[in-house]
């Protein structure tokens, strides 16, 4: 492993990203040294490529160098899949962020993969068209990132995630090849899913330069309910309601006791003092079926007793889920410092897992947060610790592995949306055996036979 | 390649499979010799194992004797997937048909792959739930079978397809190894996605012994329209109204002239003369959404003036999808033989593809049918000939090699559910460059080395 670019690689560099799209000095390359995982490496080089065929030499060169190469775009990934670990090259896709077309005959969108997220939103929506994908991040993520990702988000309950928008892409693999998969059919069997593989595949197996996504007809209108509850058992019964009475709602999150309880604390907390557990359901369609809907979902829900019950329509809609932006914030007011999981159990296992979470708690003295994406059984576990504390520190990694090995015994996996990156890579071999590894192993050599693509990261 | 087994692989055969799960007669195994494509060959036995275990005894030793191993299920695929080309060993999956579990608190079923589509949709709704992919043979077709071909379905334009619906699965691979995917959680991005890599394999990197699905609550009920328009033209216009609407229809299926004549020859056209295209939509949900939604179709087809609008609520709603039903039988009024492709373009191109398809049936003088999933852009081809007419059959092969021609000129697939096995395998090369090819031979390579998995099919 080299620590410093010979001169020739670094005449390679400047020669192909002349000026600003070349970066070289500590502090310009500061900013490309870590992700939302606050790890850190200061990579060898940052490249900011504009095209393509740049891509492709980067790739061709890369590949004979056996140069470590990091894609990146807005580095909003949590767990480190970003960050340069081994003396490398960073690959920022953010000059590729053109959107290239919103077509509302094929209902189909081209884009860089530089393109954030919700301005993709914004164009479809002005054309009377939806996409659905919505991670938290998307008013600053990409939708590069969000493909490598696989990000979910709130309408993952009803609309699925960003592998089921993604009609097709363009990547270019180490060596320079360029790989085009799929296009702008909603469906197409011919071949292995090429498409899908690099859903997910978080920069391991090439760098996608091009994204074919499907849209969906922009529903009317949204309203939401936020219903409280005096335990998670009640709330999952709610749920369970819910299902039963045939709804499918747009999002379906909960909040839990610890949660509740950060959001009274700071003040934000619109439930009595008897809610233990709260779900926020939200429905989407044209206005009259949405109000259908909410009698509907207020009918189902009625038969388990909330303890309260709100209804956001229109305006009043935005305050309903403010409380749930609220939960972030809120939650330093428990302690200084987070550590965000994001497993993911059978869904009938959720009250479950809460609750063991909450024994993990106690025990450990540490308040915890479980919140999130009830209907897919995607739980946020906030670990809440002040890390100056050794013993809290100490106790808060006992919690995360802890928190991975309930997940795992009850049939669920370590990682929902975030993936394993750096901070989760000592954990994947609880979760995947070696037949399994041995495969994507394999997969990837076919890709990237010398291992150069975003190395030291955890499947 | 043998043309017979040896007495030690006949042995090996008969002990590993008992009685009648070993058949090695030409008149026993006559029935495995081909699928739904009518295309046969000979297999050297015949082995239905009912369990795990014998199908990772049977991959060891198929992977030292590098014998051919054809997987297959019921036989419905259309595209000679099943069928056996090269010497070697046909597996029946259909002694591993349980449904191993139906879970109302997972919203998961565990199946094996021999399992019927339409029993496991059975099982689901008796408990309030949904198994949305619909292909038209989901009556006989298995589970696993839809999977290795990632079959669509009438319901795709709203719910997607096969691929959609696989939480997990446990394969076989050549050498006997165990292969686990996912689980029952409805997200997970821990690795790269095996899973759905596996969906559309068709048989070439192992053999699905297990399916873990995912289900969704059952809508209430259903409801349909039949609209007959003037021109082709002008039925897209009413499926871009809906979709302007904000609606996703449950399905949306069209027929064009030629499909609406043969109707009409067979005296079960409800259309008027006037009416060169029709759509059929339905509509899901609450008893009282569904009524809505049927409302803001009427007045979204209103504007483009449909010859004539059906509605069917109830009873009446399957008269509506009889005429769908008929179209098949109807076909073999205009020419005793048919060529069923179906293929996929860009939603927004499939007026103009039907038109070209016209133009072809004119020029080469046979009756060429377009019907299908208008939603997903995916057209049923229907290539009517009388095949013992040499120059008939001759021009149903050039159609063919046209419309093909015709579907990738418009930038789409020349399969958007049915595959490619051995009726599509020249006309590969025209949708997948050596690129992509050669990395889904390396991905093949990583699951089966010895190339012994449904050899002699095309991508
Ligand atoms: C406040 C906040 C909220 C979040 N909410 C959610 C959520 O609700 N759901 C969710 O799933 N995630 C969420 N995340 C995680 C993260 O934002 C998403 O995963 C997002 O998709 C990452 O996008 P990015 O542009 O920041 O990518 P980066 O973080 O820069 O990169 C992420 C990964 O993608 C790869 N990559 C990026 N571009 C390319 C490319 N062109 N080719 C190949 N590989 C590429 C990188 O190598 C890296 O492995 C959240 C993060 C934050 C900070
Ligand atoms: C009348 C009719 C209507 C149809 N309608 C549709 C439709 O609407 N949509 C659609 O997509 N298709 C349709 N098809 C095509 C076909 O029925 C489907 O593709 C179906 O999924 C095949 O299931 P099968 O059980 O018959 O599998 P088979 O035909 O026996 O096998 C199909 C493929 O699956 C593989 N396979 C089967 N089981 C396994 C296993 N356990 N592990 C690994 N590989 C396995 C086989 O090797 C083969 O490659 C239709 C066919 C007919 C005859």
């Amino acid at each position: 492993m080299t620590k410093k670019l010979a001169t020739a690689q670094q005449r390679f560099l400047t020669d192909l990203f002349p000026g600003d799209d070349c970066l070289l000095s500590p502090e310009a390359m500061a900013a490309f040294s870590t992700d939302g995982s606050r790890l850190r490496s200061m990579p060898l080089a940052v490249v900011r490529p504009g095209n393509r065929e740049q891509v492709e030499e980067l790739l061709r060169w890369a590949q004979s160098e056996r140069m470590p190469v990091y894609t990146r775009a807005r580095g909003t990934g949590t767990v480190g899949n970003a960050v340069p670990v081994q003396p490398g090259v960073v690959v920022s896709m953010l000059r590729m962020n053109r959107i290239l077309d919103v077509d509302p005959s094929d209902f189909v969108a081209e884009v860089e993969p530089g393109a954030v997220t919700a301005d993709l939103q914004a164009a479809a929506a002005a054309k009377g068209m939806f996409y659905p994908p919505d991670p938290a991040s998307s008013g600053f993520s990409t939708l590069g990132g969000n493909v490598a990702t696989c990000a979910g988000g709130l309408r993952a309950v009803k609309y699925g995630v960003t592998r089921d928008y993604v009609l097709g892409l363009e990547a270019v693999l180490p060596g320079g090849r360029v790989l085009k998969t799929g296009g702008r059919t909603h469906k197409d069997v011919v071949g292995l899913d090429l498409t899908r593989l690099f859903a997910g595949s978080a920069g391991k197996l090439g760098i996608m330069t091009r994204l074919t996504l499907k849209l969906l007809p922009l529903p009317e209108t949204t309203a939401s309910l936020l219903a409280g509850f005096t335990t998670m058992r009640a709330a999952m019964d709610g749920a369970a309601a819910i299902f039963n009475a045939g709804i499918l709602p747009a999002a379906l999150e909960f909040m839990d006791s610890a949660t509740i309880n950060a959001l009274r604390g700071a003040g934000s907390s619109p439930f009595s003092e008897n809610t233990q557990a709260a779900l926020l359901i939200q429905t989407d369609g044209s206005k009259q079926a949405v109000d259908l809907e909410l009698q509907r979902l207020e009918s189902a829900l009625g038969n388990v007793r909330p303890e309260s019950l709100l209804t956001g329509r229109g305006p009043d809609e935005k305050a309903l889920w403010d409380v749930r932006r609220s939960i972030s914030p809120a939650s330093f007011n428990l302690r200084p410092d987070k550590m965000g999981e994001d497993i993911a159990v059978p869904r009938g296992q959720v009250a479950k897992a809460v609750e063991a979470v909450h024994e993990i708690s106690v025990r450990l003295s540490l308040p915890i947060m479980c919140f999130g994406h009830l209907g897919d059984g995607n739980i946020h576990v906030n670990i809440m610790h002040n890390a100056s504390w050794p013993e809290e520190r100490e106790n808060a990694h006992k919690a995360k592995e802890e928190v991975f090995a309930l997940a795992l015994s009850l049939g669920g996996t370590i990682s929902g949306e975030h993936g394993t990156g750096l901070t989760k890579a000592a954990f994947v071999d609880g979760q995947l055996g070696p037949s399994e590894q041995d495969v994507m192993n394999g997969i990837k050599r076919v890709f990237d036979p010398h291992g150069i693509m975003n190395p030291g990261k955890g499947w």
